[in-house]
């Protein structure tokens, strides 16, 4: 599992790196990741928030386009931006789709049988990067980690924030988590029952308490730690495959208060990420608190 | 040469909008460009900065990946992105090559009749892009513009600053100018001189004293303002494409002085827009400067 640079950038005193490995999470594929290292990281490990891009999206969207790099570089902390599939793993159908299969790997572990070996993103993200990453002696602290995302990456930001407070103590590996404009409901949207029915092989009702932040944050008693943003402009709000509404309501059903979660509608803007990079600055920071407490 | 809106994303408070029409400057083609008005334009006109993208660039580079939005929502000043030459003008090996023909019209007006109809940059930058929008109603005050760009178009800003400063009094348009790493001394070096042998017939004779910064700045009697940053890591700057320190020295000899022209390489960084937005903020904030004295 070495790690093989690609390219390396130098940008706002720090450096952006792209790496390749082989990843045993995705059945042994090729995969694609970009760091940035702020320049502190020359004096010690830093904090680490992990950066989850939507449908049709790379590793390389988030560094180009989100403008997040300046305020990582101010609060001093990495961040990693991961694919959103695996590629290439030569499953029939898996190329069809915008929204399933390659470039949609819903950040879930498949258990349907004929995705089940490659469509792990789950465990790529909360154990194999933080392994691959730390085995390559890179100067990160995994004891300080939050994560966010956009759109189908911040339902994987959501779930895989929520899922390591409600399950295994051992896993509860996130500070905090925020998101733009996330799929925060998806077992009540296309994309979301789309996607459950493709990869697990109990259908939508598989995900309803593992990957459904919805559902999962009605269970949680847990102090939790949540900024939410959406655009009211939102075609795909419009067309209910996002339902923040949702989320917020089961949120405070279950005694999570303003403090704890937060959801804020931002007037008349859309789903691009010149919506993302206008509320970047406010999430780097809010991470960014939990981080360096 | 009416205004056609292909998109518009709200950012920063502000909208950016693309737009489409056919330009009188390229031969009647149909040409895009990007504007970005913050949200102060609904209470009367704002400042511009013109975005002059480089080799191979359209109009969405520096919207998508330059940063530049926050700066100017915070100044409260517009800016306009054009696209890097006609495109479709169906000329012989115009599109053969990636620094010559579309997608580098170096932001001359061309002599040589084979692209005299069609690549006139210069005139579509500071004459027909103020007046169409000017005519769409668009709330700009143009008695306030500056101009700044990367690469061939950090040369396109600063020949285009030079020229209104040397030349005719009427065209004196531009309060300031600034480049990230600029084709700074084209008449010598590879890129420039392809350019003028192509599209000027007199070739680089013809470019000397017209599109060379260096060249230009060394006649020069005016105050000028001017912020140039490039990287030492640049392999476009290694290989003497970029050619800084010969502008720096004529400026200097023609009795500019820091305050003046300020030339600064920058360590380690590269020819890429993670340079540009590690140095965007203070390039804005530079020309927003003067464009709100």
């Amino acid at each position: 599992m070495a790690l093989e640079t690609l390219s390396a950038n130098k940008s706002f005193g720090g450096v952006l790196t792209k790496y390749k490995f082989k990843s045993a999470a995705l059945g042994g594929l090729d995969t694609q990741f970009n760091l940035f290292l702020p320049a502190n990281a020359s004096q010690g490990k830093v904090p680490v928030l992990f950066y989850l891009a939507g449908l049709t999206c790379t590793e390389d969207n988030g560094t180009q386009k989100g403008g997040f790099l300046r305020d990582a570089a101010d609060e001093g902390i990495s961040i990693i931006f991961p694919d959103t599939s695996p590629r290439g793993a030569g499953i029939e159908g898996e190329n069809d789709d915008w929204d399933f299969g390659t470039g949609a790997g819903f950040y879930l572990n498949a258990t349907n049988p004929k995705y089940a070996k490659h469509y792990n993103m789950a465990t790529h993200i909360t154990m194999e990067l933080p392994q691959v990453i730390e085995a390559a002696g890179i100067p990160i602290d995994f004891t300080r980690q939050s994560i966010f995302g956009h759109s189908m990456g911040g339902h994987g930001a959501l779930t895989l924030y929520l899922a390591a407070l409600s399950n295994n103590p051992k896993t509860k590996q996130f500070r905090s988590a925020s998101a733009f404009s996330p799929v925060a409901n998806p077992t009540k949207c296309p994309w979301g029952q789309k996607a459950f029915k493709g990869y697990l092989q109990g259908g939508v009702e598989e995900a309803v308490s593992i990957y459904d932040a919805t559902e999962m944050i009605s269970k949680i008693k847990d102090n939790v730690h949540i900024l939410i943003d959406y655009g009211t402009g939102d075609n795909f709000y419009k067309q209910g495959q996002l339902l923040p509404e949702n989320f917020l309501k089961a949120a405070r059903d279950a005694g999570h208060d303003e403090v704890q979660v937060r959801v804020r509608p931002q007037d008349g803007y859309d789903h691009s990420y010149y919506f993302i990079s206008t509320f970047g600055p406010d999430h780097v920071h809010f991470n960014a608190n939990f981080l360096k407490a």
